[in-house]
């Protein structure tokens, strides 16, 4: 475990850069919490509202699912937030009030980068748009990220995971052995949006390091999830036939010959990978005799009959555990590896080795997160703080703003500021989580 | 679609950055041309062999599908090399011999960054590693694109992509219904992985252009496996009992109360995905009543009794046509999609509308190929060329690092370089792929 202290001081090569932040949910903060990790100062603009009728402020959603010492401290994190909003600080504002929206265009005058991920034309509407913002700030480099893009004809649908994983195509590249469309297990179109978000943030500020210009910088899930299948598109737009490459039952990718996926072994699974290694994967389980056959022994000819050499091989595989299996393939630098659990990745010496597991203190006890991926050598990204209690940082923002006492007095008055909400010094109501969720 | 010209000047924010790319298969390609897309001069260094027994340099593997016009033109095509190589230009190097390593030392003087995906310690032993570079280039960036990481247990496994799905847990965070671990149907720790190293080294330039200082940037799949299930690991790491997230069975996320997934219609399956819509999905899917059934009507009993919920909903949507569906729920503004085949994504008009498919000539005729995910109104990132033929722009990169013509010819002479492979005038042998793939 990679201890990094709280409060440690930005280092990244984005240290100096401040964000305005109004995304929510998954694609935009993802992409956020890139750049803080890589040391901007994300301000993140939570909504106000007044609590939801189970004591959690709306957007820290979805999960009944509780981190922290005690099960009402779920009104503070879950696993969405936690997963997307560390190193930020939090402000809320009031965008339905004209007052609220004036202290939002004061922060983008201390801003280098804005963020948005509503629906198309909803910052437009509250003057937060991108030429309300270069008007305020010349230089602005303003980012938007949306299920679909931001013109066209689905402009105006919702844009959400497992919607765009089914418009684009996640369903046919994930299908199982019968052919049913399966949507990856994870909202992997939110990562790849917020990654991409990330990429065209930092491109525009290369280009402002040189020129001084700012931009405006779109991305979608859409188009995220249609750029990640590259060579399933490339391969489905140049063939004659247009084909799809067909998934290998049950196991990887559709168009590599036998061993390539995840087999059972005695105790669980083992992932065999190169057909280059066919010798010394069959030597090894016993079935040297295979590479004699005209039927196997070569790659293609392997694809043909790929049934039954596949049927031997998960046979061979059975006489020993996934370890034993791991370790004399290893021996001989053959392709393969353990299919783990999440337990036995999370105790993995290489993951804990690359620290991509580190803990950061909170206002209700240390948490456990996810490193960061990208290792720079002289001004390294970094996890320093816990995502922020909601509008924990309220009062430092509008004072670094310009704001007097008297005018935060009024702001907090007016509802167009909501107060930080701290941790209960006694416990709120149960939480029962019911009618909260996407 | 959208056509870009070929040899279109670039204008990207990386315009005058030039990278040298000694890439090979899918990680370290994918983030060189992500670096190319924003504009970058991405000099490919190509193994110089001499053809495998079917006539394909070796790096442009692992597939019989043919791409182009003639079923020969493989040898210069296929699909994990039109993937991941657009925009760039080819030079093939021995880097076995002294005069071949030389050169690829010489070209270091004339880019601002290095990007390599050998094995650790290889590019150090060839003398072309980060302080070999730093010391003919001191500004240098230099990313390296691993397995698992620079360092530690797994540093001299070989690193592929289903096997760090894996290590990295995705067999269990992609389970089917029945548990058993399923890897994604596409190489997606590889994308990740080359995004992230696109990251670093676009971060890297930012803090460059700020001080003139360059540094090491390195990623591996595994790192990069990790970050992208944040979501799924935090919630693991910080519930006492090391909670993992079940997936829903046949759907989607494992911790979302239905509807959530992709459902069977009468002709195909559509995807459904908030729980907060329940009463108006049940009123158009004619299940009214269940919306006063507690069992249902609230969001985590509806999880409780999911199986029984979810057997009415698909009874329900037996009813009527995947495209009947979603233009009922759609005029209600409810979140739901159509699980397109790569048929219908590619022939979609929002994926036409944000031009994620385009077109680029190329020696073999017009290949379509995926366009950028993330649109930047100044300095767009663009396709402009198609990956290059093998050792195409050989001849232009040595005069660009000032050799002569006579030194060119010795080079070529010594096998130090090799000469382009360009489209041949009368058919080779033919490709029958055997002994080709991973």
């Amino acid at each position: 475990m990679h201890e990094s202290p709280n409060s440690q001081p930005p280092t990244g090569p984005l240290a100096g850069i401040r964000v305005l932040d109004f995304t929510e949910r998954m694609q935009g903060p993802y992409g956020t919490q890139i750049l803080s990790d890589f040391g901007a100062d994300v301000i993140k603009v939570e909504r106000p509202q007044s609590l939801t009728s189970d004591g959690r402020p709306d957007e820290r959603y979805g999960s009944r699912f509780l981190y922290g010492k005690d099960p009402e401290d779920s009104r503070f994190y879950t696993a969405g937030f936690l997963a997307a909003n560390r190193n930020k600080r939090s402000i809320a504002l009031n965008l339905k009030s004209e007052q609220g929206v004036a202290v939002a265009r004061k922060l983008v005058e201390f801003c280098s980068v804005v963020y948005e991920n509503f629906r198309p034309g909803v910052m437009k509407r509250l003057g937060l748009g991108y030429e309300d913002c270069k008007a305020i700030n010349p230089s602005i480099i303003y980012a938007s990220a949306s299920g679909y893009g931001q013109s066209g004809p689905y402009v105006d649908l919702p844009g959400q995971d497992i919607l765009v994983q089914a418009v684009g195509g996640f369903g046919a590249m994930n299908a199982d052995d019968l052919g049913r469309p399966v949507p990856v297990g994870m909202s992997i179109t939110d990562v790849l949006g917020g990654m991409n978000g990330a990429m065209g943030v930092l491109a525009a500020l290369v280009h402002r390091a040189q020129t001084g210009e700012g931009q405006r910088v779109e991305v979608s899930l859409l188009e995220s999830a249609i750029a990640c299948q590259s060579e399933q598109a490339v391969h489905y737009l140049n063939t004659a036939v247009g084909e799809m490459r067909r998934r290998t039952p049950g196991h990887g990718l559709g168009y590599i010959p036998s061993p390539y996926g995840f087999y059972a072994t005695r105790d669980g699974y083992i992932a065999l990978s190169s057909g280059r290694q066919i010798q010394q994967y069959c030597r090894i389980l016993g079935l040297a005799d295979l590479t004699k056959d005209a039927r196997f022994n070569e790659y293609w000819a392997r694809e043909e009959n790929r049934e039954e050499f596949e049927g031997m091989l998960e046979s061979a595989l059975q006489a020993k555990t996934t370890k034993d299996w791991v370790e004399l393939m290893r021996a001989e630098d053959l392709f393969c590896a353990p299919v783990n659990t999440f337990e036995q990745t999370f105790s993995d010496p290489q993951v804990h080795h690359t620290e991509m597991v580190v803990e950061v203190e909170s206002p209700i006890g240390p948490l456990r997160l996810i490193g960061v991926p990208f290792k720079l050598s002289k001004t390294p990204a970094t996890v320093r703080t816990a995502p922020p209690l909601h509008s924990q940082h309220s009062f430092e923002i509008l004072e670094m703003a310009g704001y007097g006492e008297e005018e935060i007095a009024d702001l907090i008055e007016s509802g167009a500021v909501t107060p930080p909400i701290l941790p209960p010094q006694e416990p709120p109501a149960t939480n029962d989580g019911a009618s909260l969720g996407p």
